[in-house]
């Protein structure tokens, strides 16, 4: 509850019960007034905020019967209200964000695949599962999904579950099996090592959904590696290997006859809260380093020490899709590849990309329904 | 031509006949080497890069026939031919950069609207022409292209001439009129101040494109602003203002009863040069500001001085969009709006949205045929 309100030349200073103060700059409350003259019923702003004058001041503050506050404003006819629930949501002295993701579940081989696994008809048919698979995904970067029908196109179908197919030069979906002629090696029986998929895009596919349809074959394990949780061990151990990952940019390439795709980005991308929101590693695609001379002995050295945690089975998390399995991944974080396979016996699989803001945008509203919200 | 090879301890030290040094590191030299056994066909890397030795070492570095090195390695049976041409392309001594992209054409109102118009048959039909209304939008950020029947879908069918529809929840492609109880300003007859699209997705589609149907209306003019022109004028007048706008987080929200989309991202988001990536700028999706108090009054300083340059017709491109016209936006650069429009008579537009990636791929393509390289 507010106890005081101390009109400041450009903000309010706010005092409530329990002590705390909190500022609100009098061009932020005119800015961000709730009331329908200035908010579409949408949510989104009609006032434009050049035009707010620099010395907006209030005529009048008052305390609102709801415990909120008042305000009248000199040189318009305009008054603002705005609820105690509102003014502590948007309490920037708090630095409070209503919207921080969910902190992610670091993991490493140790992980009970329980955790992830999924069935295809719950998550299709009731709510309540859906939205425990895509919770999977939003807090550990990957989920197994089981007894989806292995018919050609159902990985698109899975998609629709909770957003839209990200559509590229591979089609809106690709198979993946030995081909002859490959222009990429997913289409041999070659082991992959463990990469983020076509990080010579930007933006990059943020999601990516592997499907099995028929799986007679001798290997052609799945590897899953948390890239968040290397990357935690590197900028524990090595501040300065994190620091050259997260600064020293790299160059992507993909070509066939038709497509000539590059793109950079560091291996490390951060946001601005420092916190790291990408990884991008393929060293079948990445190209040559072009650092300073004086750089590159030090960034191999980083490079190198984050490829090693990817291939140390201490943080590999093993598994043989059958037909009817499906593995989807968040490609910012989990790194995916796969064990050699013979050329004889047929394995198919087929995949497509997607994106994760849809997907944590339908868990949202799931959540409300669940909460009652709507 | 490489004049003297000297052998360091942990790298090459190359001299040409002009007088430049190159620094070459045994290690990058191993891993990049082009040979059938340590490159695929299709280009991509079969070497594991963690499984070189960190002491590897050549047993014979040599002047190889066509000027470059062939280099003998110490411990295994494998030779490396490097030709000079790739040398010198990838020489990081010189931190050369062959795929550093087209510096963009800045400009404003005096922009000649000539230099961004093209048409629909021509480039449908002329390799030459798709060439250049593609290479308009890589320079300029956005183009108009004229005569594109004014039939429902055909905005997707443009897209097709490059690249690949980005879904929504808004769809493939959506309708741009008023409509009731509208949950997007979008689908009113209300101005909207120029803007980036859709900054509440991560990652933000890179391409708009707009389609005009119909226009019965006095208004809805569009506007365009070049949004790196702005920045390089915030940057040379205000490094303080710069400083803000690349380094506080803006959050962008949308919601309607499906859809709940949040995404976080600095208004200029620079690259690993320091060089703007992208702008998002939306004053009706943008949440209230959550910058630390001491921070507030300068952030909106520099807000403010970015609008103001968007609402200065100095800055406006400004054209009436007929039907059969279309326009296409570099959404990480041009900023779009219009002038409001009465809602008596007709107005339709049909949108969608696209990549920057696949557009340039296939620019890229389009050049190398040209060339004569295919």
């Amino acid at each position: 509850m507010i106890h005081t309100i101390t009109q400041q030349e450009r903000s309010l200073l706010l005092t409530w019960t329990d002590g705390r103060q909190s500022t609100f700059h009098y061009l932020w409350l005119r800015d961000n007034c709730p009331s329908p003259a200035t908010r579409h019923p949408s949510g989104q702003r009609l006032l434009e905020t050049t035009d707010i004058p620099d010395d907006v001041r209030p005529a009048s503050v008052a305390l609102a019967n709801d415990g909120g506050l008042t305000i009248a404003w000199t040189g318009e006819d305009h008054v603002s209200h705005f609820t105690p629930a509102w003014l502590q949501a948007h309490d920037y002295s708090r630095q409070s964000n209503p919207q921080a993701g969910a902190a992610p579940i670091l993991w490493d081989a140790t992980l009970d695949q329980a955790n992830v696994t999924h069935d295809y008809a719950a998550v299709q048919q009731d709510r309540a599962a859906l939205c425990q698979w895509l919770t999977a995904v939003r807090d550990y970067g990957f989920a197994i999904l089981r007894n989806v029908p292995p018919r050609p196109g159902m990985v698109t179908e899975v998609v629709s579950l909770f957003g839209y197919v990200r559509e590229t030069n591979y089609g809106r979906l690709f198979d993946v099996k030995s081909v002859a002629n490959p222009s990429n090696l997913a289409y041999t029986g070659l082991a992959l090592s463990a990469h983020t998929d076509n990080p010579y895009r930007d933006p990059v596919p943020t999601v990516q959904l592997l499907h099995c349809l028929q799986s007679e074959v001798e290997g052609g394990d799945s590897i899953v590696v948390d890239g968040f949780h290397l990357i935690e061990q590197i900028r524990c151990e090595s501040p300065e290997d994190f620091r050259l990952l997260a600064t020293q940019p790299l160059r992507f390439h993909f070509r066939d006859a038709e497509t000539d795709l590059w793109a950079e980005t560091p291996l490390i991308l951060l946001d601005a809260h420092d916190n790291v929101c990408r990884i991008s590693f393929n060293n079948r695609s990445v190209q040559p380093f072009n650092f300073a001379p004086e750089v590159m002995e030090e960034y191999y050295r980083a490079y190198r020490a984050f490829g090693r945690g990817l291939h140390d089975p201490a943080n590999q998390v093993v598994f043989k899709l059958e037909p009817g399995d499906l593995f989807i991944v968040d490609n910012r974080r989990v790194l995916h590849g796969r064990t050699g396979y013979a050329s004889s016996g047929t394995r198919h699989l087929q995949g497509c990309y997607a994106d994760m803001d849809s997907l944590l945008s339908r868990l949202r509203v799931l959540a409300q329904e669940n909460n009652g919200e709507q």
